[in-house]
């Protein structure tokens, strides 16, 4: 411990000295160069400083209601800081795509985190509303509606979707619009129980208005899912209008800003142009004319799933920073027994489980920044109508990159708290608000499992048009390479090679397995449910052969750029730690279907404990370098001071509880239980 | 959906009248018998009927404060009405070690949960205060202490033994108790802030006494770690007495009814008799006298670790109970496109996740109740002088399946609150409660790592007996059966013998790393410590071929014995599958030490999806017969009826957010900001 209350604790400045590599130089490649890196920092500094942003009790100690209360309050505040620091710097604002997006990252980033570490019920207003408003909403509904909605002008929105018995299934959706050519208006109705709108963010008490998906019915004729503008709440008294019946659906594992919400519709009545009409049109006679397919819309979809790797591997990156540094001002256990205790991460247990995890973040990075590019070539070849071939690859790696990064990157935050043993249970630890929302994303926008079969779907028709010698794309060429393993000198590279030929046999067992069951007279779909583990197995054989191959690949490409030599010698480290690590962990796959010797497994294993060694003295430096403010990292942790006890203790006082030295309950049940007067 | 309020959701029960087994039956055999089981429900009946013991709000929902508060009320409630049903049974009652056994069966076992699904802070009172007394205590201090700390006559204890900067190394401790031979008094110490007490149950805002774990010193000289009997808070006002800062540490990722608290000694004097002296003394003139070693603590820690095995068993199941109904009664995606949406239960993918968990949790079982009966047979043996052999095979056997089985019980639940979808993650479907309370026991009595440490010291010493030809405990007898694997037609006895075969690999390979870093000049610890993926790997394939070979042979000890046939039928199948899942979720280890062809693994993997698809039929009558009452499941998901959504539906509404339609935030932030005016 630290012995001046200034101080940063010594055995984590030591690190900082002993460390080979510049942390500032690290962040500045991290953050796409010092102009990006000073403009977040100097952002962060005006948003900080405000006092009225500060929390002055730990938001876990709260009641769901006070949670509640508390986020409102400070979001509001917050937004109109946004907004002041936004207009200065764009005079000349005009809502776009681009322009939401910024916004989002700011929100969901690492100042959103910093602020509102379980989110806040207005994201959603500023992410799903305004860009669905903007992306199906026709010219003159945008006239009337997106300068309004963009300031907030008596407008609180959100989009509703999921019911409370529909998620995945679009199609079982029960919610309906039936147009009446009478009054021209929908008349929307959620008929059952089960119908109930169930988990829009910002729902329950904050909206005023959502984009309602439902069903529409014109003379009984049903012409699929549509979005239609729903006010749900009076402009000025806030009271739910009629025929609306709205709430908070309650507390959750994570996200509990949210302030998630439930809908029953019956029959309410909306005018006929508030229907999103830019894809499909109901006339006023009722005439249903359905327009261009919505490219867009799927284009949003992969957008979110890229967005979603961002996320999470930020999530994976804050905890692996605070284990980082607890690990190093936390002394248990000595090596010889003659010795005092040693740091935590000295122990290589302790670096099996914290340095994999920077390893994967990083990669996970350099996966998200290709998807990120790959997905806008696409879309800018969409513009020209070009690119429509490209969409099946990008929308398979989206699906399968988001269920392994999301379930991957819980995996490790949940491993990252229990390497800080006790302590990391603690809420003060921040771990369980970090898990809470990274692995909510295991369902949302894209349920794991479903998203795995979506890819697998997509592996099986390349590696069947790959028999028929077609052209396969670029992330799938594999599919076509018979060769077997050959074993060189390049360990990362026969990692890479070995992980490949799995995915590429997990795929042909994947198809056998559906041609066995045709073979029964089962139909595609029966075949398909029966083959469901080996085409999720191909699906996560994939997307880990293609985040090694990728690492391996943007490192040669980062290599030819204008790295420092420091961090391209720590990248490559890390990327080959995670090439290894991955191997490893996919034993079970690699060893089925490569011939690999023990002795050739002995050489990974030396090599990736070498590896742990050589990172070691860095890991301090190369946390620091991702960043993250002490307000975003929320912990006691592992704040940038490494005085874990004293904000342990610190944290531990402000409890109320903790504010008087009796609590009520004593007087009332403990005395007299002592007494036996119960 | 069911159509009437009473009635139970049609597909569950049809899921019931479709089953081949009688859930009774089943429930007979799970509760050790009809009089156990009827023994346990009356208890039930007796206090689930006491409306004072409902929660009039959902815990999840109330601040910290609150719950503490809420949580003292009905723990005092509960226990007296405890101990009137005790004393209605017990007329004769003493206290011993096997009624205090018993009492914690019942506060933390299922009556416990669905009262306490976070626990509660008198736990501790009952479990380590009274039974670190009644070990440790002279016949003098028993006589003048535990009759009233039974009846908790002004006295509520705790047991802190744990320190902010301190855990597993326990000789790391700081607090110090020196004598003063003068006055006849300890006077106790916590001499910085890394020694200050942090953890013990209870000892926030509720104890008013605890025994304190504190290096003795007498005249200087250094006694090791003793037991001290401390009052901190006054018997009548309850104010923390001089010399004592005690207080609640805060929210954590689980087990928030608890009161864990933080505990600061300065110059705290206690009388000489205040040391619990049943093994060591301080006599007057201060001569220390050191009694025989404590072979019964190190029982104790036996005991806790197999009773950890049984209590996240029993989380696991439960988990399994609400995801299992709740699989029947969810439906989504046809699998014809044609058709309905079907129960998710039919999707292979939903079966793959939830029944390997049923099968899981009853191994687990066998095998808490194998180690139980070791345990007690070694006891007995100990008692007459004799059993101190088997002591090494029960701490290590303890060790890495208290591991092992809390990590793979928590991934479970955590993998089937995933399986739930979006619902999973809903506070009311409780699955993060359970999840809280069973991974704290990855950490909490031997933190998961050091204790495979353990476990893996053990292999190795009996891997290098074996190869000189020493006799080995029954456990790892595999150890020197160098035979290779013989493919049989029996494929559970293939896997498990393919288990058993990477068990005594994996230890080679440990003790090999060992011996290499030896020859390197390295001392034994260092050797040690550089060989610790290998050692950590030992101990967890160790802990997966005891799993597997024990339900085996558990499974004809049974069938020996007077099983139904039905049973017996289920009983085989779950045992058979937690074995083939078992051989292929450990691929990698497997694959590696054993030569097994592509063809074998097909057989394996196609009898694992046999396996699914037989006891598809039966899932729900199975977890019917685990008999957790709705109160001990705790869960909208997860209850008798089946009544899911409608449940969903009330939960929410019960939120104190909904109870009134417009928050006080609207007036005061929502609609100042949409007025611009923030």
């Amino acid at each position: 411990m630290s012995s001046s209350s200034s101080s940063v604790n010594v055995d984590l400045a030591r690190e900082r000295q002993g460390a080979s590599i510049d942390s500032e130089d690290f962040a500045r490649w991290w953050a796409g160069g010092s102009d990006k890196l000073e403009e977040r920092r100097s952002l962060e500094r005006y948003v900080f400083e405000d006092a009225e942003l500060e929390e002055a009790v730990h938001p876990s100690c709260l009641s769901y209601k006070e949670r509640y209360e508390q986020t409102i309050v400070r979001s509001t505040k917050f937004l109109a800081k946004l907004r002041q620091w936004h207009s200065s710097k764009h005079p000349q604002f005009s809502v776009s795509v681009d322009s939401l997006r910024e916004f989002r990252v700011l929100l969901s980033g690492q100042l959103g985190t910093a602020l509102f570490q379980q989110s806040f019920p207005l994201r959603l207003h500023l992410s799903m509303f305004l860009t669905t408003l903007l992306g199906q909403g026709t010219d003159e509904q945008l006239h009337k509606w997106l300068s309004r909605a963009w300031h907030m002008d008596g407008i609180i929105g959100t989009y509703a979707q999921t019911e409370l018995g529909h998620g995945t299934y679009i199609r079982g959706l029960e919610t309906r619009a039936d147009y009446d050519a009478e009054s021209e208006e929908f008349v929307l109705n959620t008929p059952s129980l089960s119908a109930y709108k169930w988990w829009p963010g910002g729902l329950g008490n904050t909206a005023n208005m959502t984009i309602v998906l439902a069903q529409l019915y014109v003379k009984g004729r049903h012409h699929g899912l549509q979005p239609f503008l729903v006010r749900i709440r009076d402009e000025e008294t806030h009271q739910p209008l009629p025929g609306i019946d709205v709430g908070d659906i309650g507390p959750k594992l994570g996200g509990n800003g949210v302030n998630n919400g439930f809908l029953g519709l019956r029959n309410v009545r909306i005018p006929r142009d508030q229907m999103l009409m830019k894809n499909a049109q109901v006339l006023p006679d009722g005439t249903f004319v359905q327009g261009r397919p919505p490219l867009l819309l799927y284009g949003t979809m992969v957008y979110v799933r890229v967005i979603t790797l961002r996320d999470v591997l930020h999530g994976l990156l804050q905890a692996a920073t605070i284990a980082t540094r607890y690990s190093v001002v936390r002394r248990q256990s000595p090596i010889d027994e003659s010795q005092p205790e040693v740091q935590i991460l000295d122990h290589i247990t302790q670096q099996v489980k914290v340095l994999p995890q920077i390893a994967r973040g990083v990669c996970y990075r350099l996966a998200a920044d290709w998807l990120w590019n790959f997905y806008a070539r696409v879309l800018e070849q969409l513009e020209v109508g070009a690119g429509q071939h490209s969409l099946p690859e990008l929308h398979a790696l989206s699906c399968c990159l988001k269920a392994v990064g999301t379930d991957e990157a819980s995996e490790g935050i949940d491993l990252l708290r229990k390497s800080c043993g006790g302590h990391g249970f603690l809420s003060s630890a921040n771990f369980d608000s970090i898990y809470g929302m990274a692995t909510a994303a295991y369902t949302y926008e894209g349920e794991y499992t479903v998203l795995l079969l979506q890819t697998a779907r997509f592996l099986v028709r390349q590696y069947t048009d790959s028999l028929k010698r077609k052209v396969l794309p670029v992330s799938v060429t594999y599919l076509r390479n018979t060769a077997r393993l050959n074993w060189g000198k390049n360990l990362a590279e026969n990692a890479a090679r070995a992980l490949e030929i799995s995915a590429l046999e997990q795929t042909r067992l994947a198809w056998q397995s559906q041609s066995m069951h045709r073979q029964r007279k089962l139909s595609e779909q029966q075949a398909n449910n029966l083959s469901g583990r080996q085409l999720t197995a191909a699906a996560i054989a994939h997307a880990h052969a293609f985040l090694t191959r990728n690492a391996l690949q943007e490192l040669e490409r980062l290599r030819r750029g204008s790295l420092s030599p420091q961090v391209s010698a720590v990248l490559g480290q890390l990327v080959e730690l995670f090439v290894l690590d991955t191997f490893l962990r996919q034993a079970g796959s690699v060893l089925r279907w490569n011939s690999i010797t023990g002795s050739q497994l002995r050489l990974m294993e030396r090599r990736f404990e070498q590896l742990l060694a050589e990172l070691r003295p860095n890991a301090v430096a190369l946390v620091d370098g991702f960043d993250f403010h002490d307000r975003t990292l929320g912990s006691t942790l592992g704040s940038y001071d490494g005085r874990v006890y004293e904000r342990l203790m610190a944290e531990a006082r402000r409890n109320p509880l903790n504010q008087e030295p009796v609590n009520a309950t004593f007087r009332s049940h403990l005395q007299p239980m002592m007494r036996g007067k119960l």
